[in-house]
């Protein structure tokens, strides 16, 4: 590959080639895991390339094509398994100039790949008082591009479910990686080709996102002395058809009181909390509900101070891998895992079996339907091998784990290969320039996932020369 | 009790005492049923009463209190239990003079007790693209506060749950039946007391709802040729977190080639169908789905032509007891019952226990959270004996069923008293005249209704004299 070929070829494409910079835009929350961070600490690109238009897209494309140059798309970076980190060097993509929202509907919204999904509310929101079902708790940063093919859901899933669902995502452009790359309109059963593929095969420009109604949603903080009934009233809450919610997660103690600096004055020693965001025409019954359950209603947005609320992060700041991202800035040695709990009773086990060193954190969610425990639990880190245990432990009761400390599709999610994305990167992108290292099934196809053994990617080098 | 002296106190509110006309207003839907019908065709009240404003409702309860004449009341009388219906005689108080929606916010509505859904939506709509989460299938003449009294959920129940759920009703402004009638603002959980209280306890004189986001609903009729098939899809459908549907019901055959007059066109011959309504957003992923599940798309209302959009009813109104209605009018001997089936195993025991002798056809509802077979199914009636026999067959194999051939709130329901509206009672009928004969547990504390028995009230007299 001749990296310097390449960027011969991109006329007035903004380009970066400052190797500290480069090596910032080279990275993603790859840190939260100690192991991936032992793995990919050295990892970057040569140059970031900013392309501001389709065509533009397209002339990076053939001229990577051309030049055999790999090429890791990129939008804030807030991807948490390294998915942005660009394996064989080569340039980054960075999506973030094409941040355009195209076109508002009553019922969705159609924008470029860089748009910062809480741009994009506002932008729903005063056009047609709609907003995204759901968005990640980096909502304030990160893009819908690199949402659809990072991400799985947030706030909003206890009532939308996630991206993988169908319908939560109306239509893709897509542009391959050809020696004439060509942009591709998906819709239906296509979307799923792309969607959650890392960016292996293809380069996502634009989305179509259906819109739910947008309220004023109202922050509460419940307080509860025991963990368990914490997450008992969680699930209750999530099951109640009529309370319209958009984020229920129960946090056990300590990490309340230990980790959410700022709202440490509202929590008591001891005390498990859950997180909720309510819409207000359900502001009411919820609280009826809390005090029925014994909740202390520690905090609500609706009856804070100006001076609160500029001082307070909003709630889902405190959820999903936010809880993770503050334990971590109090204590570095902290990591975590992603589960799932079929029951309550699953996370009781779980909870009676790992105690503190396994400080509970659960996003109530709707999978296929139903309401279910999305684990996304600290760990007080001290070996791998330890780390390994307690995700035998997990797997051992029944509670399936999605190891978080992979950067591959396979390992971090269904432990096999995703036929459709496979056969379409082989349409997309024949050379296989597109974030090298992430699809285990096109690097080796062979590779048994049941050994036990983190797949590791042999282009995982150090810098390439130019 | 004096009816006379009654009538004179009422000054000029609306009164209508032709014998016909009494009649008539003295009916509900209670020949769905052949048990109700033979015990309740001869109830008549004295005379209807129309007040059009509160003031004129306590005007007509005081009256009432004093004189000890029974009042019943009464929405658009589309109730199927014979609940509107004045058992003691005495006065219908007709509350469909007083419609007004009050006013609307963004996310609630507030209306008269007399408001026609219909109407509500086509208001709020205007206003704030809001709708009714949910409505029974009689929309288009109900009462919102005759669907609070004596309904339960509808058409958006598969969405959001139904009226019992926390949060479904915002408020409720009460009068109650003393020698100075007081009116009662109930919030939050005080509202139990007097809703599905089938007007025992209370006149309901306003309502305060939540609004969900309004759709151009696109109805869709699927069609399966074997009614498993049919309900495993409708439960699929109901499961799609990404899918925004609004009705969701499988129909077995010969439900809609028999009794779907207008759509008989769009019906093979054997052929079950899902009766579809979803939102614009959601339509292509929806026939997506359809078409991996081997559903034939008979009709959808976004394809049809201006005619045929003119002839044909809404799919809602094929649905919920609209289905019953439908095939009464082709087949007097028809009756229904409705069920709850825990598991699609269970539909299928039934299904393949019963066969024709009760074409099946199912709601599919959320309840508590869960995604429910709610039945609605058609019965071929022969005897009450061998009804009550499919009702054991029923609760033999794990299946309950809410007895649509009574007219007491108890045995129609949890087949016990509901403390909080016996208390509510006391307290705001003390004399025991609205309504009466509806509630076993004011007329007969001591009833036992494991039994098996129906309760007769006693005071279920033909008309007094004057
Ligand atoms: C504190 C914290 C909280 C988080 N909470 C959540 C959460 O609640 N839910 C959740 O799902 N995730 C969560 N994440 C992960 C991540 O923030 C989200 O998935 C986010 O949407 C990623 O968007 P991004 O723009 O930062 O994508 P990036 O990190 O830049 O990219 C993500 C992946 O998509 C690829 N990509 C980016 N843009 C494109 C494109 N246009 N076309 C093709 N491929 C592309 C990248 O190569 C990478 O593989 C969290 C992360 C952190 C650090
Ligand atoms: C074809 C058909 C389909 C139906 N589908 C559904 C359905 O999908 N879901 C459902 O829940 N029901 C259904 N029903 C039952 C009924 O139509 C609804 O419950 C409807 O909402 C009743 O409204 P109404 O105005 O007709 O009430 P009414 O029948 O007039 O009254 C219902 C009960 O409430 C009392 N009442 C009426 N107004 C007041 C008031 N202001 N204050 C106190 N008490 C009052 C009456 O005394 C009576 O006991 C159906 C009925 C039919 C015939």
């Amino acid at each position: 590959m001749s990296i310097s070929a390449f960027r011969a070829e991109l006329g007035d494409i903004p380009q970066e080639d400052n190797p500290r910079l480069v090596q910032q835009r080279s990275r993603d929350h790859y840190w939260y895991s100690p192991i991936l961070k032992a793995k990919l600490d050295h990892v970057t690109a040569e140059v970031v390339v900013s392309p501001r238009s389709n065509d533009e897209v397209k002339t990076v494309l053939a001229a990577a094509f051309r030049h055999g140059v790999a090429i890791t798309p990129r939008g804030a970076g807030t991807g948490n398994y390294g998915q942005a980190m660009p394996l064989s060097g080569g340039a980054m993509l960075n999506l973030m100039n094409m941040d355009k929202v195209l076109d508002i509907k009553p019922d969705r919204v159609r924008a470029q790949a860089g748009a910062v999904l809480e741009e994009m509310d506002h932008q729903t929101r005063a056009a047609v008082h709609g907003e995204l079902r759901f968005h990640p708790s980096t909502y304030r940063m990160a893009s819908i591009g690199g949402f659809i093919a990072g991400g799985s859901g947030g706030v909003g899933s206890v009532r939308w479910g996630g991206l993988r669902n169908l319908g939560s995502i109306l239509g893709l452009k897509v542009i391959t990686c050809e020696a004439e790359p060509r942009e591709l309109d998906l819709e239906g059963e296509d979307i799923l080709k792309v969607a959650h593929a890392y960016g292996t095969n293809g380069i996502i420009v634009e989305a179509e996102m259906p819109l739910a109604p947008a309220h004023d949603w109202i922050d509460m903080i419940v307080g509860f002395d025991d963990f368990m009934a914490a997450a008992r009233f969680a699930e209750a809450v999530a099951l109640q058809d009529g309370l319209l919610v958009k984020e229920v997660a129960p946090c056990a103690a300590p990490i309340p009181e230990a980790y959410f600096n700022r709202h440490k004055p509202y929590i008591k020693a001891g005390q498990s909390v859950v997180l909720i965001m309510v819409a207000p025409v359900s502001a009411a019954a919820m609280t009826l509900f809390t005090s029925h359950s014994r909740g202390e209603m520690l905090y609500r947005s609706d009856r804070a101070s100006e001076e609160e609320l500029k001082r307070l992060p909003p709630v889902y700041e405190l959820a999903w891998n936010h809880t993770t991202l503050r334990a971590l800035k109090v204590d570095p040695s902290i990591t975590y895992l992603q589960t799932r709990y079929p029951t309550i009773d699953h996370v009781e086990k779980i909870v009676s079996l790992l105690g503190d060193e396994l400080p509970m954190h659960i996003e109530m969610t709707r999978q296929d339907g139903i309401v279910t425990f999305a684990g996304l639990p600290l760990v007080r880190y001290t070996t791998e091998a330890r780390l390994e245990e307690i995700i035998r432990i997990h797997e051992d009761n029944g509670c399936n784990v999605f190891n978080p400390h992979r950067y591959t599709l396979e390992e971090g999610g269904m432990k096999r290969t995703d036929q459709k994305q496979l056969d379409f990167k082989r349409e997309a992108d024949p050379r296989g320039i597109l974030n090298p290292g992430k699809m285990v099934a096109w690097e080796n196809p062979d590779f048994d996932f049941k050994a036990g053994k983190a797949w590791l990617f042999d282009g995982l080098n150090p810098v390439h020369a130019a």
